[in-house]
């Protein structure tokens, strides 16, 4: 099940992509794709509709986040290890946490601002996994009991803001526009395994970011059990698991995005998103 | 005006204190103490109201969080030039950012929880700022425009976790219960000036941190237009602002609490907490 939240920013609707790629209503059945409609059992009610008996949303709407009122957007950092060797960090004994704030979080076709100042706005593409059951002290066995699915996440990073300016990452991490999310959730029964799964990212055309999850150092249930060991984690919450190589600033020389550029990016099963640079407002 | 949220968990209701220490219920006038109900003109009104015609609360209930739905938790590290030597750490040249997620946030007399497997939970005492108004780029010189107002912020921090588990702060500063907030959010016009506050906390009884925010580094609207460059703040973000000496870490040798201890910590003209120790849930 492909979960869409459709409209202008702060009033989109929940819906669910067909089979055919019709966005199909679901406004009777949930308010929002967020915090409770994503519990289990609310999917499973969701599942058992018959796509065909919902209406169908006409025109082209804006695609929003595909979560809604994320309370948390935890971020897991070098969790590739040749992207860790290309950043010129040390490949990590346990996953590096960080956040970003969710007010960053935007849709997977919405512009991405250029920050005030910024001279190393970057790329990630990453993975997304979607909380679906509040985690707390869970085992790995268990963890997959709690995600209700998977989404792309462009963990846009500022790498001066970052790195340079005081030592704690999410400095350059939670600037405005710094999370486009979706633009579907996928939910777990049709990504049977989020460890095979291709991932890219192009730069005005050009491949900079060619990877795979399966080279992820720290698998989707142990970072779920992970970072529930040091915060309980919500329905709706987001945590996006790392980024491969090909980022911005592992280019020799490094390079960095301008206002007018377009990043596309995608993942399998995922879908695919495409955003352009502007400066900040 | 002290504005309070008093009730169960999740179902607080919003109040302010008068001047005879009542509690006075404002649900007639706003839905919560959050969000557009911290908007200058929304206190404006409230502040405009005859508190001895507002209906008086029945009874002790519990006090919430003075802030509801908070979006964004930022907190400034090591803004105390004698925390950071304390703390062995460098005095930072511009604010250290780090984020705690707002599910961590309790009221100021709730119970606080010692994680499992911790060895090193700690205290903060912090001036924290309530954000009023929109803050995006705003300069120094404008920044008080957008603060609704002032509480008492509890940073409880796990040492081992923030320090010694992979490099960034933010995994040992969001465990659940580890943001006590409040008791009262205090409007700016009872705090003319933040930075003459007399501030302490105790743990069983013995007096660990005795400061005042004569001390800090970097000054309320400062903090308020750097946050700003680098992600925009909204009506109900809380910015904690750093803690004086006297941090457990900074005892010799160090000394970390136990389930069962009780802490108590105030800042002058924003009230009193108190939190017992308890082994997470």
């Amino acid at each position: 099940m492909k979960l869409v939240r459709y409209g202008a920013i702060g009033a989109e609707r929940p819906a669910l992509l067909d089979s055919h790629g019709v966005l199909r209503d679901l406004r009777a059945h949930v308010p929002d794709i967020a915090g409770a409609a994503l519990l289990p059992e609310t999917l499973a009610k969701l599942r058992a509709l018959d796509p065909a008996t919902l209406p169908a949303v006409e025109g082209s709407p804006r695609i929003g986040a595909c979560v809604g009122s994320v309370g948390k957007f935890v971020c897991v950092g070098l969790n590739y290890s040749d992207h860790a060797e290309e950043a010129g960090m040390a490949i990590p004994t346990e996953p590096v946490l960080f956040m970003k704030p969710p007010n960053c979080i935007v849709g997977a076709y919405d512009n991405v601002e250029i920050p005030r100042g910024s001279e190393k706005t970057d790329w990630e593409v990453e993975l997304g996994i979607v909380i679906g059951k509040t985690a707390k002290y869970v085992g790995v066995e268990e963890a997959y009991d709690h995600v209700a699915g998977y989404c792309i996440v462009n963990d846009v990073s500022e790498r001066a803001f970052q790195i340079e300016r005081g030592g704690q990452w999410d400095k350059g991490k939670g600037c405005d526009t710094f999370g486009p999310v979706g633009p579907w959730l996928v939910t777990t029964d049709e990504i049977p395994d989020p460890h095979v799964l291709d991932m890219w990212l192009e730069v005005d055309g050009k491949r900079y970011q060619n990877g795979s999850t399966r080279t992820m150092i720290f698998s989707v249930p142990f970072i779920v059990s992970y970072i529930s060991q040091f915060m309980s984690l919500q329905p709706g919450d987001i945590i996006t698991t790392g980024t491969p190589p090909g980022v911005g600033l592992g280019q020799k020389p490094p390079v960095y995005l301008k206002a007018g550029q377009t990043m596309r990016l995608a993942i399998s099963g995922l879908g695919e998103q495409q955003q352009t640079t502007v400066p900040a407002a």
